[in-house]
Formats: structure tokens, C-alpha cells, sequence
């Protein structure tokens, strides 16, 4: 299918003029009826046209016996039978010139592997009949700017509100559930969309499509899974070009979840932490949960982005400023402390037991003057310390009116964004600030995480405009049988292309070796060389520090005896020399093909840091140096490259560079599907590599 | 203050048959005014008696013009007039015979230093005629069972529900939010009491009385410090005692927050840390913010705490699922496989579509018929592998009645507990389930943490019920100018209060040192003796792994003679010899004296474990056995005492004895200050303590 066709396709799902319901009733209360009635509630402006032999009509509308009978070639189908029957359906509906179907029909790949083939059977159908397929196991989708009800989600129960989200989502319930959190909360979702099983069109084409929409401004994902990682990462990078914010909540981070997802929709959840290393990396805002999502739609539909990390926070409560406060460092704000000029003005307006430090407490006093609030988020993002504002209340039930009256003001002065945090807002205030375009939220730490949203997301924005759109990189390998590289071919292949690796020597016999010895000079390691061992050392096959050739020849001559008689058999390539590099931070990088993301860079920091803390950081690659940085920034015991127990800190510049180069080499030599650089030793002055392992999926003669 | 005294004065409070309200109005709107209107609005049935010499009668009662005027000595006084004038009410209430006055007045300590002068005036006048203080700058308190609101809180602005909680919080805006919050979910709050500036009655003592009171099942605090640390851990060993949970919010989590905290009330922080340890080690259930503060006072009050870990998931989204699954799995829980027998059961019921592992997932199917849900759940509860389940749903707006009947008849049949996690539900159901006694959880990871909490308090309960009571520790030292105190008298006291340490020689000469090191045995290390150096090995004072009396005896004589030169003047003691110990796992065990909560332990993984990770577990002294144990168990790094880079598990029996030992250690030397024990060795076979540095308040006679 060509890029072109699956725009129009998703066009004509989007926007459609006319649809036809495939297996339509008249009953509301039934999945194949609802659509109907939700259209017709809302005054769908389009054409519907019923599609059941068994009436004539359905809601005074003509209903047709067939697919063939119909009077124009739908823009968009639902298809509602029974799941043995919509292969038939596809099949006709691509002849009458329908672009594409949303099939509700469950019991295709969900149910096991009849069900799979059963699916297949029906894309291939599509495929050969030039139709287009959402779903099947789908409970469809809503443009609510035009009224379109194509579903028969629960959250339609409702009318929908249209507005500036675009929210797509695999699971149907759950997805159903965000969306009715969204409206509750007054946050207009222009499109609502479930991909169910997405066997044809998936959920990142929709929301690409979506995203052109003038009217959205911020677009948001429920993942179980990624399957076609170009797909999000294009949809990435072109919500960072067009300036909005893309909001992914996706299951599966732990070993269970993933589990759990597997099991239910044969999405293939793949490594968590790279997705999350990942989605950082191309500016896609990862939350946790449903109210964070929801938290952030709120805030992102409502609240300019601020232009930099400086955060107010203005209080009526010294303990919830504190937690305010808490949350922002735990996030890695530092509050800036306001001007002396600024808390000479504040300290005129609010009284002796407040404070104007930041947090700023204006205390309950500002009841008996408003001009203690109103004054003093004016004053304090006056400062140029601030960019960003958040203010706290709670209750206010009998002063509603007064506190609105506050904001109004408020929301025309200040040029630069503000939240308000209300602990049990009085109703009207919601809508009120629905109105008004003020973002309301009602956690303590949850407003402080819509403010970091915010700001993360200008910070990506920014990181994003500083570099050039990456390259899109080649599908991962399938899995071929991978053998383990000899050391000395690998050797070769990274100082050719350029890795700072160990000056190596290599030698089959100990006067070889000798030789080689005097060559690079000592002191010198020597290693076994033998493809069949994993860890040398484990069969005595590592000497360090040998300092002269006849040490060399010797330790040579009896590791070779040694490993005769306690490994007999083993093929012995010979001895890998090298220099003695002195003692300094450890770190890890590695390559591998990751079967979703393809090729992808790891770094970590050696020993306990990776074995027992797993804190790594993977980027996809291409990795351009700005990548680089940011990796090592994310790195959470980054602390140590600036030097911990008397050593001195590394040279960051350096390991970006080795970084970066590791990324060509990954595609310079597609053929290489692992590359672990274990350790690394990084200084002030150098970075080298010191031992590594290759795995790959050709055959070289072997030295 | 006797104890009897605070118990009669805080009953007196809680219970009053009279009250008197001193500066009482008739303004509804004013915060004198609001404690009378509330009170008549929900027929307090106790005796009011307002006074202001400004009114005859206020609402058809009779006012006095002064407080000798009353014609009883009221069980309670509220004070609500100017902090200048507070003094002088609480002299004529204590001459009155009133035991206990609640302070509105603002204008004292939270105002600075002159405010903190009239604080202790206060309480001078008050402890000179008998009286006790709740406050000031507090906004009072509420006995719901008895109607009494003797508060001008917001949260009075709704008759208050009466119910199992007994919630006190130091802040009043903060927690007036938390309780507003708490109504509006349904929960009752029995007592709701805001305890300000503490003057004198703290917060502990009223839960402590409070937690008497058969009807309250749960207690809850606001906290922004802890000022008494005996009777935070008396209240939480109450609660254990009880059963009943201690649930904590404390801001100041981290240094802004702290910052924030001491700015509005003074109240000492102290190092936060060390409070999150010390809760854990007590039982008490601290949480982040206010949401996850109601969520628990819900499962508490609404829920029985399961016998075990076991948690089942049963949904209707495999999203929502996984979801679940991931944060149990974050918080260290194994989701239980159900058993093949409950399987098959499970198979019967539920569509081919669903699953039927843990999370088991009853698809949407369960709306066509009720038992696919009823019985699952019933099923699963049945299996002795589960202790507790969680049933999610969303919207079901047209189902309300149809699943409120499957809910009523699950909780008659089953015997274990079950939460209902439920994404925008019906307004019906809040109130149904909360009349049915069913917990309400309206978030996806929130549910999660709710059982979390159940389980914790049900493990807290059995390990705090396995081991005798804590003694009391003594009180923190003062501020005495500590020193540091010479290796070679710390190293007897430890020797002989039984920590095993290396084995040590002193010597004030080479030649003794040589004759040292020959009883020693050999290889031995040697450390340059002087309380003027803080770090050994910078000025070359450290020589290791020596393995000859000529080598020790050359040793120390350069030692000497390289320190003459490079510190001329330094005052050095001689050379500690030790035994050399194999490299093995590094431990860090430490004793300090806390300002809050005197003599605490702490146990850390060496290296970079503390300095970059800071992974320390603290504990207040004395440690018990199983303390010990449960230190070691909350060492995030603890992985690392299994053994990993080749290194052996170490013997975590040998590591708890040194614990006790330690703690045994501070208590029998309470001039000891500061202990520090880093490095430990630890390994399989021992556990060895290798270096050490103690600061004490004492002269000792320097050798």
C-alpha cells in the first residue's frame, strides 16, 4: 500500500460524507445499532446508509439488503457481523469502491491462532479488493467536529465535545474509559479513534493523519505495544515540527504488564526500557496512568508552553507549597528564589505570616483582598527568574464568584502561562475554567508533573530544532543463526571505522607473541583467543600485566599447556595482546538490532551500575552528538563521570564521540548484530576500549 | 505536664458537654462567628456559652461579658480574639477551671521572632494556672459522632460525616483540603483535629486518645515535622497494638519542601530520610500527597486486611490489566498463578476471547451475563492462592443497578476482600458502595497502591506482633562540641561490647611495631595513628599487605620520617597494625545520635552504592533481631549481598548480629557520638570491620 493510499483511506475514515453500517439494527442498545443512534442524536451531517436484509428500514431510513444494492460507493463501512461473515463483506465492499472498513467484529487474532489466520484471510481479501481495514476487534471511532459517531464505545453514551485532542487507542475499554475521564474533566477530543487489532491501518497513520487537523493541538496514544517503530518515530518527529505535543501511555513496563498484554492482544511489547530511552529521545511525553494522560491533555488544551524551567509556585497553604516544592525537586527543578525587587513588591501586598520566598504563600488573607492573588502571580511572573506559574487553593465553596472574577483578570494580564491547582473546586469553577481556557487540576504533586509536561516538552522542542530529522535507519535483521565473531576480525573492523580500542597485537604461538610483546611495548595483557570460550579468564586464559618478552613467552607457553590438559579438544586461535590501560571509570557500550526499534546504542556505567542498578540508556540509531549528550544526561548514576572515590572526572566530549561512532558502525556493517564494548575505560584525557564481543550472521574465515 | 493530665485535657476536648467561645459573634461569615452557627446547624448537644461584652445574646442564647462571668467552668474553651489579648483569656480560663483552650489567634510564633517570644508567654500563663492549649494559629477541631464543630475550617461549611477516621493535621489550609476531599468520596472522619502551632498539645497525643475510641479504625496525620520522636513511635506502637493503621503525609521529602516547611511554621524538619525509615520500622503507612491519603483512609475503612500477598486482577480491559500488573510488580509483588482446577473453572465461565491467568480478563461479556463476573470473582477468592482481588470497570452508565446487585451479592458470599477499581462510575454507586461497606478506587495504578497499602500494614502487624515492644531510647545528646577519638580507645570499647573488628596492635615506634606485627602474624597493614588527620592515605599513612618485621619496621620509619617533613608539626600517636583481610563485599554501618529520634543505625552497600546511590537503610536504636533483618531486606542494592562480579552471598546473620551489637554499643556509650564503620567486610563466613572513626562529648586520656 503506497503512503498516498493510506492517507486517503484514513482521510475518508476521518471525514467521511456518506457510510454505510454493514449488519445494521434498529435496537440501540446493541453494538451494531448504536452507531445509527449516536449519529442521529448528534445530526450527522452525512449520509447513512443501513445495510440488513432484514428490514426495509431502519429510523426512516432506507435500509438495503446488500452491499451491491447500495446507491454510491461509501466513503467509510462499519461492519458489524458476525466475524466468519466479513471477509464477504470486505470482498464486496472493495468492489463497490469502498476505501475503507472499520471492523468491529471480534474473534480474529485476539482468540488464538484460527483466529489469526482467520485475519490474514481478511487482509489478503482487502489487499486483492483495494480496501482498507481499521480494526477488526474494534470498537470504532468518533470525529466529534462533525458529529461523527462511527462507534459503539460507551463513551458516545454521552455526546461527544469536540476540541483539540486527537486520541487514539489499541484497547477499546480502556481507551473508552480515558476519553469519558477527558470529557468529564471538560477536554474536547476532536477524535477519538480504537484500532483494535490494526492487521491494516495502525494506530501511528491515524493519529499522523489526524495531527494535519488545524483544530488539534495535541495528540495522545494508548500503546500495548509498538510493532512498526518507523511509523512512530516518524509520528514523532512530525508532531515536534508542527509544535504539538505527542502523549503516549503505554502498558507493559514491567515483566508483568507485558505479560498480561501479550496474552490479550498478541501485540509484541518488546524491551520497556528502550521504549522509554526512546520515546525521550524523539520528544514523546511517556506517562504513567490514565489521570496523568488525562492531566496532561487538560493541560496541554489550555496552557501556552512556558519558554523556560523557572516555576512559581503561589500558595494559601505553607504544606501544600511544600509538597509543591518536594515534587519539583524530585523532577530536577530548582525553584528560582524571586528578585530582591520582587519580594520587596510582594512583601508590601501579602501579610507578616505568608512568605515570599518561593514557594510564595499569600496566606488565607487574600479573601478579605483579592489583591493579595491577583497581585502577586502578576508580580512574580513579572520576575524574569519565572516562566510559569502554579497556584493552589482549596474549597473556596462560598467565594466561587470572587476567586473567578480573580483568574478572568488574571488569564488577560499575564502573558506567560499559569495552572491553578484546586483541591474540591466548587462545580462552577470547572466549567467555568473550561471556559475561560485556564487549566484546572486537582492533585498537589499531579500539578506539579502537568508543569513538568509542559516544560519537557518545550525542552524537546528545542532539543529537536537543533538537529537535523535523524535518518530513518534499516529493518532490524530477521534472526538468522548469529555466531560470535573472532576478536581480531572485529578488531580490525572498529579501529577501520575509527572506535579508540586498545592498541591489540595478535600471535598463534608464544615466541609470536614475544615478539608482538616488544612491539607495542610493555607492560602488556595477554588473552586466549578461542571463539568456543566465553569467559577467558574463567579457563586461565587472562595474564596481566606482564612486563617483559620472556614473561610474555612463558605465560604464553603455559597457558597453552594448561588449557591442553584442562580443556582438551578446545580450538585455540591464539593470544590477543594488549597494552595495559590504567585503572579508570568503567563504563558499557553496546549495539545490538532491536527486532522493533533495529539497530540501537546502549550505554551504561560498568560493574554494579548495569548488574545490579539495570541503569542503562538506549537511543535509536542514528545517534547524532546532541543524542549522545543527551544519553549520558540520562544516565541516572551519571554523578561518577564527573569522578566519585578519588577519580577524576571523564571526558564527556570523548564518550559522545565513541558514541556517535558506534552508531556508524552499526550501519556501516549491517552484518554485525551485537557489539558489546565491555569495559570502556573513560578518563580526562582518553576513552578506550578494552575488551569487547561481536556477534554476527556471516561466515569469515577464521585465523 | 502529667500523662494523665494531657489524656484528661485532650478527652475534655474531643468530648466537651460546654463549651465556651471567647470573642464569640454572631457573623456566620467571621471566623469567631462560624463555631456557633455550625454547632447550632447540627444540634451539638452540649451546653454553648458565648463570650463578648459587646452582645446580651447571640442566636437566643445568653452571651457573658467575661469569662469569670460563666455560670460553669466550661469542658472547652475556643479562643478567638487577638493574639495580644490571648494571654489574658487563658489566665481567667485556667482561674475558671477550664483544662483545655483550642487558640484561633493568628500572630504568634509563624509571624517570627516576636511572636515566638509571646508564644512562650502564653504557655507560661497557661502551665502557671493549670490550663492546656491546643494551638494557637489553629483552626480547630470537629467531634462528628457528636456534632461538635469547634472549628471556623471550610470543611464545617457541609455537616461533617461522622466515621472510622481520626484524622489530625498541623496545617490547617492543607488539611481542611484532605478532609473536604475525604467527604466527598463518602468517608466518615470521626474526629478532625488541626493542632497548629503546637505549643503544647502535639498531634501524636490527640490520636493517642483518639485511637481509644472503639468507633475509629484508622488514624491519619498531616505532619510537616516531628518534634517529639517518643511520641510519634508510642501513638504507632499503639496503632500496631490495636490494629490498627497509621497513616502518614509528611512534606519535606525533599530539601525545597524542607525549606518550604520551616519557613511557614518553624516546625523541625529534620533529615527526611530518616523519618521514611523509621516510619517503615514502626508499622506507620506513609504516603506521597493527599489523593493517596484518601484513597487508603477509604480501603481502610472500608475493607479487611488480607492474611496475605496474594492479589488477584480481575477486569474487563486487558489494558487496564497490564497496567495493574506492572505497578504490583514495581512494588515487589508476584501475581499469583491461578491453580489448574480454578483455571478450568475459570474456562467455563468466561469467553475464549478473555484470559484466564492473573490478571484475568471476564471481557465486556459479563454485561450479557451477570455470573461470568459474579463467579469469576467468586472463583479466584476461592483459590487458597489469593488473598485479595481487584475487580476494574469503566463508565457503565446504563448498568448501574444491574452491577451494584452483582457487587451486593459478592460481598455477602465472599469471605476475603475485595476493591472495586472503577473509572468514572455512576454518581449512584459512590454512594451505594459506600453504604455497603465496598472501596472505591477510582484510578488504575491507585487501586494498586491501595491494596499495596493493606498488605504492607497486614505484614507490618505480624513483624511488629514477632518481636517485644522497643524500649524507649534516651533522649538525643545536646550540642556538646564532640570530638574525634583516638582508634585505639574506640577499638577497645568495640572489642569489648563484642563487634567483630579486625585484629589490631598499637605501636608508638618501628621497632614495636615490628615486634607487633611478629604476633599479629603476617601480611599485615599499617595506619598512621593521629586524631589530626582525617584522611589516612592522603598523607601516605597507609601501608598494606606488609609481610615481614624488617618490612614493617622500614615501613613505619619512613612513614614517620615522610610525615615529619611533608606536616611538620602534626601530632602523631604511633601506627595502628591490622590483619590483613581478603577483599570481599563492602559495608557501610554507622551510629549516630539524630536530633529528633536520638541513637539511629545505619546500614549502607560500600562504595558507590552510598556515595552516588545513597542506598542506606536507617533504623532507630535499639534494633532488634528481626529489625536487623527487615534493615537489610529495604536495601535497594541488597542483590548485591547475594553475590554478584564473582563475589560470594555474604552471611546476612553474621550482618544482623552487628547490628544488634551496634545498637547494643550505643546505648552502653552514650558519650559516643558518631560511629562509623566503613568499610565492613562482609563474605560467607564472617563479617569483619576493618576501619572506623568515633566523635564523642567526652576527654579521654590520649595514649
Amino acid at each position: 500500500m503506497t503512503k498516498q493510499n493510506t492517507v486517503h483511506a484514513i482521510n475518508c475514515m476521518l471525514y467521511p460524507k456518506s457510510i454505510a453500517i454493514i449488519g445494521a439494527s434498529a435496537d440501540a442498545n446493541k453494538l451494531n445499532g448504536r452507531p445509527f443512534y449516536f449519529m442521529r442524536r448528534d445530526k450527522f451531517g452525512g449520509r447513512i446508509y443501513p445495510v440488513n436484509p432484514r428490514y426495509d428500514e431502519i429510523h426512516g431510513v432506507t435500509c438495503y439488503p446488500d452491499i451491491a444494492a447500495l446507491p454510491e460507493p461509501p466513503d467509510l463501512a462499519i461492519v458489524a457481523i458476525p466475524a466468519v461473515h466479513c471477509k464477504d463483506a470486505i470482498v464486496q465492499l472493495g468492489q463497490k469502491g469502498c476505501p475503507i472498513a472499520v471492523v468491529f467484529s471480534s474473534g480474529f487474532g485476539e482468540t488464538g491462532e484460527v483466529g489469526r489466520v482467520m485475519e490474514r484471510e481478511l487482509l489478503n481479501a482487502a489487499q486483492e479488493n483495494g480496501i482498507r481495514i481499521c480494526g477488526p476487534n474494534n470498537l470504532g471511532l468518533i470525529n466529534s467536529f462533525n458529529n461523527m459517531s462511527a462507534t459503539f464505545s460507551q463513551y458516545a453514551d454521552l455526546p461527544p465535545i469536540p476540541g483539540p485532542v486527537a486520541f487514539a487507542t489499541q484497547s477499546g475499554a480502556f481507551g473508552t474509559g480515558i476519553a469519558a475521564l477527558a470529557r468529564s474533566r471538560g477536554i474536547g477530543i476532536g477524535y477519538f479513534v480504537n484500532t483494535g487489532n490494526q492487521i491494516d491501518i495502525n494506530l501511528m497513520e491515524v493519529l499522523e493523519t489526524a495531527i494535519d487537523d488545524e483544530r488539534i493541538n495535541v495528540i495522545a496514544a494508548y500503546l500495548e505495544g509498538v510493532t512498526n517503530a518507523d511509523a512512530l518515530i516518524r509520528l514523532a518527529n512530525k508532531a515536534m515540527n508542527l509544535v504539538k505535543p505527542f502523549i503516549v501511555v503505554k502498558v507493559g513496563r514491567q515483566a508483568a504488564g507485558a505479560r498480561a498484554t501479550l496474552s490479550h492482544t498478541g501485540a509484541l511489547a518488546g524491551n520497556d526500557a528502550v521504549f522509554d530511552d526512546i520515546a525521550r529521545q524523539y520528544g514523546i511525553i511517556r506517562v504513567r496512568n490514565e489521570q496523568q494522560m488525562v492531566d496532561l491533555m487538560a493541560t496541554f488544551s489550555f496552557t501556552k508552553v512556558p519558554l523556560g524551567k523557572g516555576v512559581a509556585i503561589v500558595t494559601q497553604s505553607g504544606g501544600a507549597g511544600a509538597m509543591m516544592a518536594d515534587r519539583a525537586e524530585e523532577l530536577g527543578y530548582k525553584l528560582p528564589v524571586p528578585s530582591g525587587q520582587t519580594r520587596a513588591r510582594l512583601q508590601e501586598l501579602i501579610p507578616t505570616y505568608g512568605s515570599y520566598g518561593n514557594p510564595i504563600d499569600v496566606t488565607g488573607q487574600f479573601l478579605a483582598d483579592p489583591r493579595i492573588l491577583k497581585g502577586s502571580v502578576e508580580i512574580v511572573l513579572d520576575d524574569p527568574a519565572f516562566d510559569i506559574a502554579v497556584v493552589w487553593l482549596q474549597l473556596m465553596h462560598g467565594y466561587a464568584d470572587f476567586l473567578l472574577d480573580i483568574f478572568c483578570t488574571l488569564k488577560e494580564r499575564v502573558s506567560k502561562p499559569f495552572i491553578v491547582c484546586w483541591i474540591e473546586p466548587p462545580d462552577k469553577i470547572r466549567d467555568a475554567f473550561n471556559e475561560i481556557g485556564i487549566c484546572l487540576i486537582t492533585g498537589t504533586e499531579q500539578v506539579i508533573d502537568a508543569v513538568s509536561g509542559l516544560i519537557e516538552f518545550g525542552c524537546a522542542c528545542k532539543r529537536c530544532a537543533e538537529q537535523e530529522s535523524p535518518i530513518f535507519s534499516s529493518k532490524p535483521l530477521n534472526s538468522y543463526e548469529s555466531t560470535r565473531l573472532p576478536s581480531k576480525i572485529v578488531y580490525e573492523m572498529m579501529t577501520s571505522a575509527g572506535l579508540p580500542v586498545v592498541k591489540c597485537a595478535f600471535a598463534s604461538n608464544s615466541d609470536a607473541a614475544a615478539a608482538a610483546a616488544d612491539k607495542l611495548g610493555y607492560p602488556v595483557a595477554v588473552k586466549i583467543e578461542s571463539s568456543q570460550i566465553s569467559h577467558k579468564s574463567d579457563v586461565g586464559g587472562v595474564a596481566l600485566d606482564l612486563t617483559s618478552a620472556d614473561e610474555v613467552r612463558t605465560t604464553v607457553s603455559e597457558m597453552f599447556s594448561m588449557i591442553n590438559v584442562t580443556r582438551p579438544g578446545l580450538r585455540v586461535d591464539g593470544v590477543l595482546l594488549q597494552s595495559m590501560v590504567p585503572a579508570q571509570t568503567e563504563i558499557i557500550v553496546g549495539m545490538r538490532r532491536d527486532p522493533v526499534f533495529g539497530p540501537i546504542l546502549m550505554i551504561g556505567l560498568g560493574g554494579v551500575f548495569v548488574e545490579v542498578f539495570k541503569d542503562t540508556v538506549f537511543a535509536r540509531i542514528p545517534v547524532s552528538s546532541a543524542d549522545a549528550y543527551y544519553m549520558l544526561e540520562n544516565i541516572d548514576g551519571r554523578e561518577v563521570l564527573d569522578g566519585v572515590r578519588g577519580k577524576n572526572a571523564v571526558n564527556r566530549e570523548l564518550i559522545t564521540k565513541l558514541l556517535v561512532a558506534v552508531s556508524n558502525f552499526a550501519l556501516k556493517y549491517p552484518e554485525i548484530e551485537e557489539l558489546d564494548l565491555n569495559p570502556v575505560l573513560a578518563g580526562p584525557d582518553g576513552v578506550t576500549v578494552v575488551d569487547w564481543l561481536a556477534t554476527g550472521t556471516f561466515l569469515l574465515d577464521r585465523t
